[in-house]
């Protein structure tokens, strides 16, 4: 199985497709191709949120703003899971999720056909070759340990207040946080966020529609959402806004 | 083989898919993830359009604005065909299209790990487990007659007149509404459409670029339609709003 | 193999597959769904430039502004892969790109049951048919000399000008031209595009971002871009507009 994740919209991903299915008989899945261009952060927390509850398989992941330049390609071995991607921190969470031991190599690509669509010239190519054999016999790959590390910010926790930061913002408007949800635990009805009295709830429907409310996403943080609204409006925040609760 | 058709836009459908591909070894079927956010009506008439080409499979089906309450999760049966997903209405319309007898029975799943995303907590993984076992053997689904219906609006249907509703408006912009296709079949050339003459037309480029028409859509319904442009903009219909049709 | 590839957004292109998977067992490979609507143009461009990349297929291509009209159904045989579409020129660039000669067939569908969605009702009928069985069995295709082709727009090179028109402007905002890249050869830094000086880059992030660049395409074409940016706002250019260079 061979995952395929990139911001590449329509329709760059078919060709990185036909270049996997010309070269392997792999099941290819796609993840998404619609992360927003360019954001190696955004698409880093969602493959880090979205591998894990994948069975084995060969990753390949392409959000690159530096394609062309001299920046790397890596392999990283995650237990069973092997991911494929450019050199920039994109792998990193996801890979340290999948697995507590991580292996980095460095995969040496002849010059490409293209400076501008190593998906396709460069990352396509190297799932499949990975996916047919062990990396082992891959004899372009070096264990290496230089290379582009990706950390999340870290929430401040303090006793009465929490100073965190927007990590995301889904597709319905929900504003995912930094801070882990168990802050809440404490909080049985209502919570100060950025100076304003919000209720904390268990799902979006417990209120009415349009209402404001802080609630532990998917992923286990504290997001901010409205019931059948966007809570990136309601809220007034982006990715990279700081949010501050008092408890 | 298992459909998925959601409103989750992108990346988490790619969470139930990895759920999935863990569980059992199904071929994965995209529907849609795109349905308007939350809007059941919608979804609901879509999978009843579409699920009937469908050979026999497990469908898979969330529009789920009640996610973490306590609406309970439905199996539907219907002929060799079994849908998955909340008790909101969504799946019914779709399978009394599959099949005149349906069997419903109501899923008791346990806690699962989140309140916001059951399709990867609660219907993927019941959609997994049903394409695995047969339904009999599923001791957590028993029959209910208990459940939430969806009855699409109907039209009234007078002697020279209909008045009708706007069902739903697809991509193109075309406004599909809830009356049936046979009553244009005594229009040769044009009907009242909320008191504007509008052609009845069988293709869409049987007029200039931009001119608006009626037509009998692939869904058997009179829908309303702009060639190479959008009706619900050329007409300012939307979904619910009403039509009346002269004949 | 097949591969589908439509400019009908969502969730028509289910219906297809439905009607494939109940057909034949066939992998199902979406090139994509987002053609912008009813360009021919830009759908025959990009088939062209990603087809190629693909292991022998039948190729299902659908944007079909003529729907429900009198326009043929065509079959090409282009190598080992089949394609499948209307006769409006679509087919026609990607099938002389995967193979010199090309063999073209005229396939007579029976009336279907919608005037609107062809892709439903005879393409993906087709596409299963052909899949099943060689074509020289399927006695309602009979080769035609009488079909809509479809030329890209030349450009006109002079000894220090080039006269070009954009193709496409992709999702990145990449203006994509119909100048081939190696007229850049000799332009070592920068040259003049529509009366101001632009750099020429191997890559995007060779510059500041929200710098414009000119580059090579993945597709060897000249493009005008921006770094982490979108080159048609930069450059106030469109599908159709005139570019000039001067080298």
């Amino acid at each position: 199985m061979i995952t395929l994740a990139t911001d590449f919209g329509s329709p760059y991903p078919a060709a990185m497709r036909g270049v996997i299915l010309g070269a392997c008989d792999a099941r290819i899945v796609d993840i998404t191709h619609e992360f927003p261009r360019q954001d190696v952060q955004t698409a880093a927390f969602w493959l880090r949120e979205v591998l894990p509850y994948y069975p084995p398989a060969v990753h390949c992941a392409v959000v690159d703003p530096g394609v062309g330049t001299d920046r790397a390609a890596l392999l990283v071995r995650a237990g069973e899971h092997l991911l494929v991607g450019p050199d920039n921190g994109l792998l990193l969470p996801a890979a340290r999720a999948l697995s507590e031991r991580i292996d980095i190599f460095e995969w040496q690509y002849e010059s490409p056909d293209s400076t501008t669509f190593h998906g396709r010239d460069v990352f396509a190519p190297a799932a499949a070759a990975v996916h047919e054999h062990s990396i082992a016999e891959l004899d372009r790959a070096r264990p290496t340990d230089e290379y582009v590390d990706h950390a999340f910010p870290e929430p401040e926790l303090r006793e009465q207040e929490v100073i965190g930061t927007v990590l995301v913002v889904d597709g319905f408007g929900n504003v995912i946080t930094n801070i882990p949800g168990t802050v809440l635990d404490a909080c049985n009805e209502s919570v100060m966020v950025n100076e304003e009295r919000v209720p904390v709830e268990r799902a979006y429907a417990q209120l009415e529609p349009n209402s404001r409310l802080v609630t532990v996403g998917s992923h286990g943080n504290v997001e901010l959402a409205v019931n059948q609204g966007r809570g990136d409006r309601a809220f007034d925040l982006d990715t990279g806004d700081a949010v501050r609760l008092e408890l």
